[in-house]
């Protein structure tokens, strides 16, 4: 295989615009995902045409992925491989899975810890891979949890989405650390300078929901990051783009964007069945079909793909487990962007501003 | 203004194909809703059409009434008139509501109470409603928290989804009552024999989500509703069909269904820019209209419009405040459907068959 040919100067320019240091190294976990390594090689061939300022330190079976990168020299381009026999099932539980010693997503982890890499991409088993993020990485000094953050599509542009599921139970703290970071995710991902944000509700008015929700938006009302926050916001809000940022609980998190996908889903199938009942409608198809295949690209969740663990010091991506090559290539723009866009001094500069740098006693770590 | 003309024998045939008896009469809140009482005396008028049979005690500001029956001389020839002067704001609350002694939603509750109606339809202020229906209509035996329940397209035709938002924590007695509430819904609205139940969960594992939602599966899982349930569904699933009736608690169920809305009027807002391109996709778009008219009714809000407070001692049937006529034709449609089916009778059917007559200790009439 060919190995990395470090580039030792020079500023990449990020598609937001902004300048960082070459080169960058993201350690990539080979292993992880329903058809790893294959998908993954596959993957970083797509993400060599579009980062080939990047370097990818590939964590998994050596024999396996010198064998794989064969049929994909792009990658091969930009890959150092790191040997490890060990891998993480993807139905293993988080308490076994950190006990497996040399684990890909665990070496991968170790590499960002030391400053090898400056972030990790997997499509491996989430549980496992929070855990080891929050072990390994560990929580940025001022978040009590780090939160599951991805970028949804909209009627009025991308919406930043959090917590995707990383905590299934949150209180007020947790809601009010999610818009800080939800807040500088849509700055470096979405280049928005001021986006505003709403916490996700069953009604817009102050009284709806519960306690908790109350609390977290009193205390963003009465926060530096007031003039940003519009309240309460519902489901319908998330697609129709009212805000740039929504939070909510993992729980709800995860129902609502799998509950979107899967209404766009059933749009599109009920879409094709209208096409293909006849020759005219069929002939009508092949008007559309441009604009039509824009449109499904747009709403394509693999363009979607690629959600990051916010609160960590370092970047940490998750690529569906299910993604396909173009899928995970998304997972690996989005580590890029991150990295590129310095997500992580964004949320420090505002839990900063916000007093928040020290973890509220009691919440440190607690799940 | 057109008296109803009682009929004092004879069976109708519901749409399932039962029969039940006549006249029924319905208690319908003429001053609920955003646009009250024009739009729910045109909606009557689509109603009387389709429901002949029935009669509904309109009540509300009788001048107001009378005059507006003028121009709905269906509607007219079904209803009578109850005059009270007072209503319920949309945005009062819900203890504020329940002192308002003659509005008109709580004689509606009266009228279904005293067994002169069979059942309420209301597009008026959902937590008002829901008070006065548990105070006044009272709680089924055995039922600890009344479900906001709805119909809603999936891929493989109708599901439905429980609760809606009526109970924004609930636990794990809650959700098995609501599984149980939710089968009865889905045979009396459906008509389906043996109709399958999901608890919505972030996952299908069962170790996914909390205590709560595992010790609801672990009972459902023991009792006799053991071959309807499925185990954990996931948000795709509701749209996807996977099972005919989705349990949830009011918050995540609230969240899911607007979310699923929001994305359904995303597709269609992305396909309406699609084909109004340029001059051949508006071709195209003529050559698949009917096709894609029947496609926007089927998945119409509007056809859904129309939630039933499942658990109480008679048919509470909520309108969307925003409702237009055809979507309060709706609501009545689903207050006929479930009188007509007697779906009280198969919950409590299932109660005594699962020995749940009696209320949990501590939990009857918790909020």
């Amino acid at each position: 295989m060919t190995e990395a040919s470090v580039v030792e100067t020079g500023d990449g320019v990020s598609e937001a615009g902004e300048t960082f240091p070459l080169p960058y190294t993201l350690a990539v976990d080979a292993m992880g995902g329903d058809n790893a390594p294959d998908i993954v090689l596959a993957g970083l061939e797509i993400a060599a045409i579009r980062h080939p300022e990047s370097r990818m330190l590939l964590v998994g079976d050596e024999a396996v992925l010198k064998e794989g990168l064969k049929r994909f020299p792009k990658a091969a381009s930009i890959c150092t491989i790191r040997h490890t026999p060990d891998s993480i099932p993807m139905d293993m539980k988080p308490t076994a899975a950190l006990r497996v010693r040399h684990s890909s997503m665990r070496l991968c982890m170790e590499a960002v810890a030391s400053g090898e890499a400056c972030g990790v991409v997997s499509a491996g088993n989430s549980g496992a891979m929070l855990a080891l993020a929050k072990i390994i990485v560990k929580v940025l000094p001022g978040i009590s949890r780090p939160a599951m953050t991805a970028v949804q599509p909209s009627a009025r542009g991308d919406v930043v989405m959090l917590d995707l599921g990383a905590n299934i139970a949150c209180d007020a703290r947790n809601l009010v650390e999610f818009a800080i970071m939800g807040e500088a995710f849509a700055q470096a991902a979405l280049s928005l300078e001021s986006p505003t944000i709403g916490l996700l509700n069953v009604g817009a008015e102050e009284l709806k929901g519960d306690e908790r929700l109350r609390q977290a938006a009193e205390k963003l009302r009465d926060s530096v990051l007031s003039d940003r926050f519009v309240g309460f916001v519902e489901g319908h809000d998330i697609t129709g783009g009212r805000t740039d940022v929504v939070v909510t609980d993992g729980f709800t998190g995860n129902v609502a964007l799998k509950t979107g996908e899967g209404a766009l889903k059933l749009a599109f199938g009920l879409l094709k069945n209208v096409f293909q009942t006849n020759f005219v409608t069929k002939l009508g198809y092949l008007l559309v079909k441009p604009g039509l295949e824009r449109m499904r690209e747009w709403i394509d969740p693999r363009r979607y793909n690629g959600a990051v663990f916010v609160g960590l010091n370092g970047v940490v991506v998750k690529s569906h487990g299910g993604a396909d090559a173009e899928g995970f290539a998304s997972a690996v723009d989005v580590a890029v962007d991150a990295v590129a866009n310095d997500l992580n001094a964004k949320i420090r500069h505002r839990l900063e501003q916000l007093g928040m740098l020290q973890p509220a006693v009691g919440t440190k770590g607690s799940e």
